[in-house]
């Protein structure tokens, strides 16, 4: 098992290969600042607060390579994937903590802020455990069985440095006694719903893979207490983008009277985004969709859609779990003027 | 190309072999009746119509074998798949028409019963399309542009004898010159969009494959005009049992003012089904879930959940595409009560 999703080894940074998990727990080791872009877009690493992190790890390999290539490094890094806010703010915070400083400070202070990023995301995920832990302790307290949590894509630790967002709340249950079980999407077209199913059977949460289809029947068997997922931004208004099939599951739970909530930091909530349809969805290519395990599933003709990510409007969302508390649609200032 | 889905050479029943598609247009053979319940379980033929008819076909062979075989065969081939209600409807019939006979006149009236479904099915499908036309042909006179056209698993000409369901109304407004596009969603767990897409490239008509996850951000976006599917099973209600995923689409399509329609034939609905809850869900082997192209998509210990469909409730229904015509929630007697 590996403590973390990412890390420094000498000058290089590793990383536990996502793509190929659940197959294989291996690494892949990145050396400049296009290796970094590179595992970025062909999602190596995964998930918004992950993404922004590796971009950091990423903007620190590039100027103890050459300390005059920050704003190349943050161009590049930055076009990677447009959805995640994370992204953006960890940029951000690179150029305004690493670009005042002088050539020759850069490359330690970068590698620093990276490690910083790091730290600061694994107390985040702490306390949005934290936070969201009373949800299900109070299910199981008003019904004495198993809680059970639906989630989508992966919001785990492997989307972030340890304990996840969505997750986070599930991992506090259960090693504190409480006993929790997780419904877990496929998530196609990248099946990361494998990746949630590995770090919950790594960790010993017990949990039952479904594909994505199976969500609404679920919903309406009584065998759902809460949905969970993460998100890639969050905009002003509280709509949420996150992985495709999101909204799916969103009002669908609406309609059977299930609560459902995102579970994000505050580098994910977005105040220059006033709503849902500011928020660029990624496309990706249509291979991804019409390849499965390398053969073709339609006819060589057929032409397919891709995007990555749907939004959610606020208004199916019972309440956002945060590292700033859990809040209602009202109270969402509080994290929006906290985000740094 | 192959004109129907299922039919005679010599003393043996050929059907395309549905598992084998988009990839090869290849045949099956049924020599027994449990060549043909084999058929049925294994998703060799599928969709709720082409079910029933192939049934038929199974009692054919089983009374030609032996006419005091009528019942066993009934019994053996109605408990391959226990959702869609045509096959419990065209065993009802064999048993009707073929049970007061005698033991030399079995095996020709079961022979021409089952070819009489075959013909009765592709009647049902060019009224279902007669009846559905105007809804396709009613946007594209109000908006002047291609008429885009959401459906999910197949319930085209590959889930009957000829046309389709669901299809049946695109069909038509394809060959009488309406512009029209189809949404195929991917259909996880057994990939039955590739058999949508498949159909519809022989045919000529304009798709696009997306995975399932993806029709909420398409019905929130305004690129779908209409959502058509089929059923297994129209409870007396309305409410409607169609492959898992549907309701999803139902409810995103509610949500975002899309209307969505059941396409099926009178055998498709039950009167002795009062409503949803009636309804039995066929659950099929985990492996179908956890296994993608020979490899598994989660470690060893996950266990998995695999519910071939789900309900619809009748709410969220906008009309039922039928052979006695589109019906309102308040008119579904007109149909329950030609069921023969």
């Amino acid at each position: 098992m590996f403590e973390r999703t990412i890390w420094w080894e000498g000058n290089t940074v590793v990383v536990l290969d996502q793509t190929r998990l659940p197959h294989e727990a291996t690494t892949a080791t990145w050396r400049t600042v296009d290796d970094v872009a590179h595992g970025i877009r062909s999602m190596q690493v995964r998930g918004a607060p992950l993404i922004g992190i590796a971009a950091a790890h990423g903007v620190a390999l590039a100027v103890a390579a050459d300390p005059r290539s920050l704003d190349a490094a943050c161009e590049l890094l930055g076009a990677t994937r447009p959805t995640a806010v994370n992204l953006a703010w960890a940029l951000d915070r690179c150029r305004a903590e690493v670009g005042p400083l002088s050539a020759a400070e850069r490359a330690i202070a970068a590698r620093a802020l990276a490690t910083q990023l790091a730290t600061e995301d694994a107390e985040s995920s702490r306390a949005i455990g934290e936070a969201g832990l009373p949800l299900l302790a109070e299910v199981h307290e008003r019904t004495g069985r198993t809680v059970n949590v639906m989630t989508h894509c992966n919001a785990g630790r492997l989307a972030t440095i340890e304990l996840g967002t969505a997750t986070a709340p599930v991992y506090l249950a259960h090693d504190r006694g409480i006993p929790v079980h997780v419904w877990v999407s496929e998530t196609r077209p990248r099946n990361q719903g494998s990746l949630t199913a590995w770090e919950l059977a790594d960790h010993g949460v017990p949990h039952t893979f479904v594909v994505d289809n199976a969500a609404g029947h679920l919903l309406g068997s009584g065998e759902v207490d809460l949905v969970v997922t993460g998100a890639d931004r969050v905009a002003a208004n509280g709509d949420a983008a996150n992985k495709i099939g999101t909204y799916l599951k969103a009002v669908a739970a609406a309609d059977r009277g299930v609560p459902f909530h995102i579970a994000a930091p505050a580098s994910t909530f977005d105040p220059a985004c006033p709503d849902g349809a500011s928020i660029p969805i990624e496309e990706r290519s249509a291979d991804e969709v019409l390849t499965v395990n390398a053969g073709p599933i339609a006819p060589p003709d057929t032409a397919a859609r891709n995007w990555a990510f749907d939004v959610t409007p606020a208004r199916l969302i019972t309440s956002w779990i945060t590292d700033y508390g859990v809040l209602g649609v009202g109270e969402l200032g509080r994290v929006l003027s906290r985000r740094t």
